[in-house]
């Protein structure tokens, strides 16, 4: 029977206070309301993203109580007045990076924002300024216009991509964050040229996506750094021809990466640590400051800077960041779920292992330890 | 009867020690060798980089005695063996930026610096690391590659621009420094599109140069930003729409550009006064985070760096720089005579007073007190 147009109850892993684990409850989901899609979630995964916004580490209003998460697949349950694009049953991806295609953003070809992007962090499905979950008729906030960690989510239809019914959602949802981040950061930000040397600053799932795509784009030289050493092994059957830990070093690890490119430095360098201003400046040190590009991936603190030398820019070193690889969500995440299909890109390698919703606080414990990269989370268990 | 092969004596303005005024001695200039070229000098000015330099404050090593100046055009007295491209009577502007057309990075499309650029800083001749210049057999350094504060000068052929003899050399001066980088920063650097929004702070020659240039790319929002408001009518002259002194302002000006625009900010940004972190960070806020292009023109001292909010950075701001305005000066310099004689450059107007060479420190005190532009030295007097 149809649960379109009712209230739905599930299961949730609501935030009720800063810094505190998740409580799991029984929570209420309303129905989609205009251009909006209420979405079934099967897998999901947390991010270091979560664990900055949770404990209020990040730059955005402190909001609670609210149901994070942002990585997850699923399928369309129903859908509100004005959807013409979803229908029920179709496979889906959450989308923190909203992609309109009508707004002024949405037509710049240098940017990958959208307006709905830009308001994300209200707490709020946009533009309703409505919550749609709830628990005892109190209001629960919403979180990256996603709020994955909840069987049922209600998202803008401008934040959801369709992917290809054949994809299996159990590897795919990696793509609501993590490797298209790292993904696009090598393809779309830096533009990684073959034959060309390549450092990357943390081997998490956004950083060991960043070595797996620059190897395919024909980097011949990919050092991958990092202070946790059990990174290593991955990171080389993701095609790292060489891996550094930074404690092994006396002298500072940007003046080794120098001498492993014959004091002219890499050409690319991506820090996917994020909040850790030692390790921006060895990215921004290692990269050639005439021709090298310093990629910024990860989610900075609340009033974090990036300080670079004036002569490097006056020379010509290029700075950049994206958020989501520089990706549109509606256009390109079906493009890389078909390339996962067609072997182009790998994210089996990414899930170490699987765990049922209900533990869903261990999985934040492993992945703050560093005992994982992604824990599939199944949304049914 | 020709100079060529014989030591040449003639005025120079010497700097025998840091932060003194120059000197002007009688000084020895040797015949060029291997691939140089010495030139006579008939007009050149003073820049602020010079200041820079001369005080102690660059990024570089503190040589004296020394030869500073770098903006100026002259004639070719003789040439050295291995000279081909030029020739005794060929008008020609010195470059600090060298254009060899060999080695690695003159190929590199994306970087307009040359091999012998990197090194110009070692006050020697590169590459026979000699001096050609001296008094009574006390060798005297050289600055920039190009060393214009004296009647004759000693350049290799990479640092010298052939232009159309017809140009008038006490005009196209201009083109060794100042002017050239404030219109490729507009053209090259930032590519200002048209019906745009600029904002320009310090109405030095560069900033007033990146007015002019902007006016011409079809910005139809030139706002000029300076303390002194002596500058703003020159600015109006040249095509800024408003002039903004941030004395008269009680918030921060970045808070009144963005205003200005709607809220937005401006899409494309120059520093134009060099080794002021507080410009720099209004440089930087007063840009669109987004789709906005922060441009760092002025000469920075030594250690000094920029800081950028590092959200910005992710959002998509593009912070930039180059030396010389990106442009490769042999190519490009003889474009711009062109412009120039074609009415689509104007150099006039940045020449607001004219004092024989020999008065050459006073030049340097009306530039240090913000009383002219560029003051054309006439080198014969």
């Amino acid at each position: 029977m149809s649960t379109a147009g009712q209230v739905i109850s599930c299961t949730a892993a609501v935030a009720w206070e800063e810094n505190k684990p998740l409580t799991l409850e029984t929570i209420q989901v309303a129905p989609p309301g205009a251009n909006e899609v209420r979405v079934k979630l099967l897998y999901g995964a947390v991010c270091h993203t979560d664990i900055t916004f949770m404990t209020g580490k990040a730059p955005a209003e402190k909001i609670f109580p609210r149901i994070f998460g942002h990585e997850a697949a699923g399928v369309v349950e129903s859908v509100g007045p004005g959807v013409s694009e979803f229908a029920e049953g179709d496979h889906v991806i959450p989308l923190y990076q909203a992609e309109c295609s009508e707004c002024a953003l949405c037509h710049v070809k240098s940017s990958n924002l959208c307006t709905y992007t830009l308001t994300m962090t209200g707490g709020y499905i946009h533009p309703s300024q409505e919550c749609r979950f709830s628990k005892d008729g109190k209001p629960i906030h919403h979180f990256f216009n996603t709020s994955t960690f909840s069987q049922y989510t209600v998202v803008n239809q401008a934040n959801l991509a369709k992917v290809d019914p054949k994809a299996p959602l159990d590897k795919v949802f990696l793509l609501g964050c993590g490797v298209t981040t790292g993904h696009g950061a090598v393809n779309k930000v830096a533009e990684v040229q073959p034959g060309t040397s390549v450092a990357v600053f943390g081997l998490g799932t956004v950083g060991l996506s960043v070595v797996h795509a620059a190897a395919r784009a024909g980097a011949t030289k990919v050092i991958a750094v990092d202070i946790n050493p059990n990174k290593f092994a991955l990171a080389k059957e993701f095609g790292a021809t060489d891996c550094l830990n930074p404690k092994d070093f006396e002298k500072p690890i940007q003046q080794v990466l120098k001498e492993m490119t014959h004091g002219q430095g890499v050409m690319y360098s991506f820090e996917c640590v994020g909040g850790n201003k030692e390790v921006v400046t060895s990215v921004i040190e290692c990269c050639n400051p005439i021709m090298g590009t310093a990629s910024m991936l990860g989610t900075p603190e609340a009033g974090a800077t990036i300080e670079v030398n004036a002569v490097f820019i006056l020379m010509g070193l290029k700075l950049k960041g994206a958020m989501f690889g520089g990706y549109r969500g509606k256009t390109d995440v079906p493009k890389l779920v078909d390339l996962y299909m067609n072997k182009g890109l790998d994210l089996d390698k990414f899930i170490t292992d699987t765990l049922p919703f209900s533990r869903i606080n261990e999985a934040f414990d492993k992945l703050q330890a560093g005992e994982c990269l992604r824990i599939a989370l199944d949304y049914s268990k």
